[in-house]
């Protein structure tokens, strides 16, 4: 079968991880993405939490093979002229074009989309930004923590009494994947209606302001400023974690319905009692009720009370860490598990965030290794043999010695 | 301008968060997004969170505000033959169908996309589960909390030796909606290409490994669990947050020339030493090098450490709370905040997360009230007066007496 994007070359010049990220998701539903790397260092994601376990087996980090399938890789140095020029010759060819330098990089390159968009008026053009192209902050370098942080999400992330911490993915990374995802391919459907491209962007901030998006409107209207709560939330009681004879899970039962079901699957003389039997009830005796659930949950495996809450629908799941719900078996039937082969390993990777019937994605390049494809991407964006050799000598795809950048050791 | 998605019939039977947030966005983008709910309840978001500082003033809880502009209402009981006769007319006639029920329950109704794609066949059918369609888990419910649990999430999020924190927002349902706006743009693409419509599908579980991703990546290739760290990371130090004199900041600085300008610029002294030079004597020293940074940073206020360090390029933030972050203009000049008027008042909320140049997010709709617009949407959809009359006749838009089921009070 056919993918969604087919016959879509993306060209992308983004590192790390939200932007390819998104180029992934777009490789997985067949587009054709020309990942332009850094000569000698490439995307520092390679060595991104490389360790010692990981490194001499696969030479980079889980990270990168995480986020890099489906692309092939060519070695440009921006810094030279020529390299530019072969930079410009891919934009000026492709579909839809990434980057995530700071404001005004592309723009000093004249690589920005004013400069290109005259030789490729369909040219979809996706910029990532940490705060923006304007703006007070807009100069600012960021990372992932740095907008957990300024977003608010740290400051509702924790114990209460206690110091915020970070959430441990970064998913304000991820999330602005998805978003520059979604404007791509809103520039994609426009297209074939108006056969413009557009310049389109997405931002570590609107994505950490849209993962807010119900605190900020709380505060918009009321000045209200939530807490930490731990695993609890201000909404409802139970919606937390309870400990179990062999570890812990967690119980939801928001409406009166659900509580009736989960106090009499639990225990019906103890806690299916009047005196929790309201939302604003429990809410009320919030420290009792939690404590009356945990004197029944201690006593059960967390199999037990998920056998007891799952058939009368109360939302119930166990807690986790990332190596079991790797290994559940929901997971690869769900098609969150993809596989290819690298360094003479067959390696699983998580699929993209969805499925499509007609569509369905597909692996047609494990990640690639830096530089890996240049002779072919040049042929087919229609470089001739003699130019790619004057492009060559005149620096195109090599720092040599003219920088002396070192390889990044971590990050 | 017109919007990317102008022209496009969107029916959205989904309700609480990552359905409609997905929608809203599709909205935004210039849908027309009719909203299907239950007759007297409604979208259960209307209350979830609903406060005595908003339910006088706007009588709906701030995550309905945030999740459902760009809207109309119409309540239809689909336990009723004439309230599915009418859902079924909307999906057979419109471009994108989105649901969040359980697996079956669309197909009990005769609603699932086999029952319905003969008879629309360039229809793209949106599926929102919580663990799939099928495998061990797909009759469970679940929520937000329940895939931070299952999926490792809060396993990675705490202060190190203590109980793990939920994060603090509805991250799973969130990036959820991003996945499934993915799904249903690159469908809605495909079909310019093809002709055909198709069934799309995203969920909890998807969402949530897409945000683990390279935590089951390092898991699959050696094993490795990671564990909580607070505000810090395994990658690099310093990566966390440091007091200041009037707050706390997190300040990155992962690769060694960033160490070293980070170092020169709060104090060379103390902290620009060969000890703690290379990324290795950071990781080895780590309890020293945060304890010689909060030395320093303890002194100075948090807008002069951000001062010092944001010109020189290392990755720094202030921890704000989300009030802080919500009224920071950089929020605005970003475009990350829209507004329109509900119940008397002028709301504002946050914009879908990402801007396009040629074809902008506008607001044609506030939130609607519960069955605002069924007038104006069934004859969009062509039902006759006549027609009307006998479907209401027939129970199709309310549920009467006949189930009895009350208003859910919270969430």
């Amino acid at each position: 079968m056919a993918g969604a994007l087919d016959g879509i070359r993306v060209v992308d010049f983004s590192r790390v991880f939200a932007g390819p990220a998104a180029t992934q998701i777009l490789g997985d539903l067949g587009a054709d993405v020309v990942k332009v790397e850094a000569p000698l260092t490439g995307d520092e994601a390679r060595y991104l939490g490389l360790t010692e376990g990981t490194e001499p087996r696969l030479g980079v980090s889980p990270s990168y093979l995480a986020l890099n399938r489906n692309k092939r890789s060519i070695a440009l140095d921006l810094q030279s002229e020529a390299g530019r020029k072969v930079a410009r010759r891919l934009i000026t060819q492709c579909d839809v074009a990434v980057h995530n330098f700071r404001p005004g990089a592309m723009k000093k390159w004249r690589l920005d989309y004013e400069s290109v968009q005259e030789a490729n008026p369909s040219l979809i053009y996706g910029e990532f930004f940490a705060y923006g192209p304007s703006g007070p902050l807009s100069d600012f370098g960021a990372n992932d923590l740095a907008l957990q942080a300024h977003s608010g999400l740290m400051s509702l992330t924790g114990e209460p009494g206690r110091p915020p911490v970070r959430v441990g993915t970064a998913v304000v990374d991820l999330h602005g994947s998805l978003a520059l995802v979604g404007a791509v391919m809103a520039a994609l459907y426009s297209r074939t209606q108006t056969g413009r491209g557009q310049r389109v962007e997405a931002s570590l901030l609107l994505s950490s302001a849209h993962l807010l998006n119900y605190f900020y409107s709380e505060y918009w209207i009321d000045g209200t400023i939530r807490k930490p709560m731990g695993t609890a939330n201000h909404l409802s009681v139970p919606n937390q974690v309870f400990p179990t004879a062999d570890g812990s899970v967690v119980i939801i039962a928001p409406s009166d319905a659900m509580w009736q079901r989960c106090a009499r699957a639990l225990d019906a003389e103890r806690l299916a009692i009047p005196r929790y039997k309201t939302v604003r009830d429990r809410q009320t005796h919030r420290t009792e009720v939690i404590e009356a659930i945990s004197a029944v949950t201690s006593l059960l495996s967390s199999q037990e009370v998920i056998e007891r809450l799952g058939p009368v629908k109360v939302n119930v799941a166990k807690v986790n860490n990332a190596g079991e719900a790797a290994e559940h078996p929901q997971l690869a039937e769900s098609g969150g598990v993809t596989q290819f082969d690298y360094a003479g390993e067959t390696v699983k990777a998580v699929s993209s965030p969805f499925r499509l019937s007609g569509t369905p994605a597909t692996i047609q390049h494990a990640p690639p290794e830096l530089d890996q494809h240049r002779d072919e991407i040049l042929a087919d964006y229609g470089f001739a043999a003699d130019e790619v050799r004057r492009l060559e000598e005149a620096g195109a795809f090599s720092e040599g010695e003219r920088t002396g950048r070192k390889v990044a050791s971590a990050g």
